[in-house]
């Protein structure tokens, strides 16, 4: 079976396997274990940022920095595509009790920095005042687009010159940069914060971290605490993430072949599968007359997963546990399923 | 000055003030208070409901409302100019913790069964199922907006297809009924609980009705106590409210007027005034090279006040204290202020 | 019947209702009351504090207090057997999310420098710092027990070393400084927030007053319309209100009655009454071999009521409806009750 | 460095690490992962529970629980120095938005069917009612005390009367039941759910196991998403948590030890160390003249560990770390430190 659904998928190899089984560890709680020390450390210098936190799940680090970004009562400016607003459990709400208003970021999820100011509220009597915009790049609804330097920066400035401060959902945050061809540092450089997972396109068995200011972090370190995020002998796992931060440069070998994947999809002619910018593939069934679903199905039986990511949309990534000859193998396994 | 800020500034007139002097009350936290049950059972049968709970303003009846419809942990479907989600602080989120979801209802602030069923979201390990669709009607901000009984009716099945409950912001719906020239009873039988306030149209000087099932009443009654909206011989404000009840039959003056009025701004030339749906007049300031905020600045001088609702919208309000010689006058102060 | 159930029964007079009847009245929300902002004036005189907001319950009033005063994630400090704690429905975990701590204030529900200390809670990674010390005077569960300024100062002294605020519920604390023959203003000095009830001793039909510095009631105004508390033209139930605030001068009345009726009750022989320090007395009713509800029940029907505050206490409260001719009748009809 | 601080600080050996390296894993959140499943079905064994979630820490499994158990508006009564009430952040607020009321259990933590009687608050226009009993066998603040099976099936049996669900913090449950020469299942079988940890007496790097029927547990996933406790191939660090179940039948060894050090402790003269029921030793300093700091402080120097528990109290544990010459070791390090 080809695994496409997501880059959640990938399973540790050797290195990562070895690495959980020689590292150093202390008891996390109390600040003590080496590898997660320097797992915060390699993370934060990664993005550009201060500071970094280990935390279990993306979902975490996204609650963790509205809560800390934020007081109450206030809205948080989301994408009406993102993650945080969508598949989050509506935590915005529950964690911070911000009231979130949204925005449509197009193709790459970004908002224009007219969008950001129209969708700021000034705090008065009657309105809460905005209290956060949040991005997400890549963007994973809208297949994996990433967002220019620019635009993210524009964004930014806009957002500040609110005084909004801005946190981005990095989940595929180097997917975007290496699709940029941008240092990561200067993509994040205009924004306060950002989540990144270890445990999608680098690979790693779990994590993700939280970065920003060295006060930020100090702050989400006691929101970790209060969500539950606080783990002991962490090294255990953060070894293998460290492993997965060196995943970074082998990003653009998932994307060459995404971009193989959907032109073979493509070149089947009842499947449109437009260039991916980096390791999502979106594919629309309509012209086959086969709903995602139904295509999925077939395809399972042909021996390939994908997702289903809207009636007629089906979503397939691209990772570590995927080579050039699965690619190959995928393409002709959908078109087995189509032909049936 | 002519005030036609909104129709929350009527003053009550000297039978309010009578009923006020001379109410009997009890203590309504105990049940006790007579007037305050006459005026929620007579609530209860001006919109057709089994029961009624008087509360201090529309805030709170629309906020206890989503409280009790609702699970932690969903999310309410509401309109994205609609008074809950603008001007009430975000307290969706926080006296519920409900994530907010917008659609865009049109001119008449209602959505059709298609969009009801597009923002309903299934509850799954990630989302937040839809718990709420809230109805604004009329609808404020596009400008005292009657929704039709019949979209009312379809937006109402399409919710209760998808088991999701139904609460109108009827803060004007005598105004809606009125326009519609329906029996506010049949307009409101599709939905399951309504907001409405005395103080406005009506002409109280305090409170707000929140009605619906016995036993949503009674939900309602204790989450009214921990807002803090139990009063104690709430009689002297809920006397003057009965009297309001009256005022219903009189709606269609205020409507006549509003209409006069903007045929009047509209005939001066440089602004732009559509016919009214009911008692709220918005003015489009563009063509007369003024800013609402500047326009509203000249007519203040002049006599007239209205409200701000956009860079180049004003709106005016007529009510129970704007007579047919206040309209004259207000036009022709509208006159001077353009004239300067 | 003779109600002595609460002090929150009484009635408006003639003098009360004809205010209510002539009240100059404004939109309040928009500020333009000028019998409620004569209110709030008079209110924050009354107490010595810079400002004050008028509210519909005194439970709204402390609510707001909690929240305006606290941040996120604290403590609050609050009397093991307070009314914030008991009676309104968890607010404090509500709307503030704040963890509750309890002191055991004995008689006069105040605690000592050394329990404030001891409750105080540092913030750490993994505690939630004390956010609020809350104070309740008169102690209603205890029997309208006042706590003498210089407990007060010293409780408020302890906390302020602390940096925690503190917060007198003081439904009833003119009765306080009445029976402690002290200015309000100070004995609320050392405080920085104070409730107090106009629709308690003070006889007015509704409403309540929440009294701070002009920043802490401008944050409370904002908080007061999230709870939805915002009224409109509330002079006509402010105008009683102020009414009101005139009989603070004549709760000594009262307590001269609670105290004839404590030593009636008392010398009935199977009654302990001990002599009241206000307008509640407290009953126990073991010796009679009676519970509370028992005797309640045959006291109804001998024309007397009171309320149930324990298995074996009844508390009987003095206000401005009971005369001194209600007090003798009352002890009689309890007599004819425990003769029964 | 003997380091007695916690029993959380023990570092995996080679059996975990290996178990880590080899683990068969799969994508968690889509109950993929097979070493996590045999965890959790090992887990729901070992308590006697139908089914089993595995968290990222303890706290994170206890605020589930208390989320998953109430409504939103209940009291959960906890024990007035147990870990959910004093270390946890106010999380139950913060979460659930439940009013904690507190218990004193006494030695072993448990209340007496009578405190549950007390403590039950019955739902009510003004109050919360009560929807949680939390218990923590065994009682660390109290110093690792087991409370036993009748005492925990009688709190239990009273709060069940009462239609209120039974939560056990079971943190060191084992230690409990290897005290108490009991079953966990029996021990646990009158509560509705617990949560115990891999990472403190067994000895894992990471995680907990928060158990309740079938449907308790389906609803404990979901808020475990919400809270960001979803991790991906997690079967990484419950490969470890598997073998540390094993550890469930060495306790007993820990608790001699812990007996050991607090006799060789209290035979020293100036300090006093009751016999512990576990493996957590408080020491009292009072006699030696000397804070609990400043002994840790001497301590530290001498080489060996602990945790201030209260000015005058030192907490040691013994864990899979600590050998019987450790024991002897630490004993005679406390002796220099007392003498310098």
């Amino acid at each position: 079976m080809i695994d496409l659904r997501s880059d959640t998928v990938t399973k540790p190899g050797d290195e990562m396997r070895r690495a959980a089984a020689e590292a150093a560890v202390g008891d996390d709680v109390y600040g003590e274990d080496p590898t997660v020390n320097e797992l915060e450390a390699a993370a934060a210098d990664a993005v550009g940022k201060d500071a970094a936190l280990y935390v279990p799940s993306g979902t975490m680090g996204n609650q963790i920095a509205a809560r800390v970004h934020t007081d109450r009562g206030q809205e948080a400016l989301v994408e009406r595509e993102s993650h945080v607003y969508r598949y989050e459990l509506g935590g915005f709400a529950q964690h911070a009790e911000l009231q979130v208003r949204t925005y449509d970021g197009g193709a790459d999820g970004c908002p224009t920095p007219e969008q950001v100011r129209e969708g700021f509220v000034e705090e008065s009597l009657h309105r809460p005042g905005t209290g956060l915009l949040c991005l997400e790049n890549t963007h994973n609804v809208n297949g994996g687009v990433a967002a220019p330097s620019e635009d993210v920066a524009a964004a930014a400035e806009a957002a500040h010159d609110l005084d909004v401060p801005v946190h981005v959902d990095g989940a595929r945050v180097f997917n975007a940069a290496t699709a940029l061809d941008v240092d990561p540092a200067d993509l994040l450089a205009p924004v306060d914060s950002v989540m990144f997972c270890l445990s999608k396109g680098l690979g790693a068995p779990v994590g993700s971290m939280l970065a920003g200011t060295e006060s930020f972090v100090e702050d989400a370190r006691r929101v970790r605490k209060l969500l539950g995020g606080g783990m002991r002998q962490a090294g255990i796992v953060a070894a293998p993430g460290l492993v997965a931060l060196g995943n970074r440069d082998r990003l653009h070998v998932d994307h060459e072949r995404a971009e193989r994947l959907a032109a073979g999809l493509d070149a089947l002619g009842d499947l449109s599968a437009p260039e991916p910018d980096t390791n999502i593939v979106l594919v629309d069934t309509t012209a086959a007359g086969l709903t995602a679903a139904e295509l999925l199905d077939r395809c399972e039986d042909e021996g390939v997963q994908g997702s289903e990511f809207g009636e007629y949309t089906v979503r397939f990534c691209t990772h570590l546990d995927v080579d050039d000859e699965d690619v190959e193998a995928a393409v002709d396994a959908v078109e087995r399923a189509l032909s049936r």
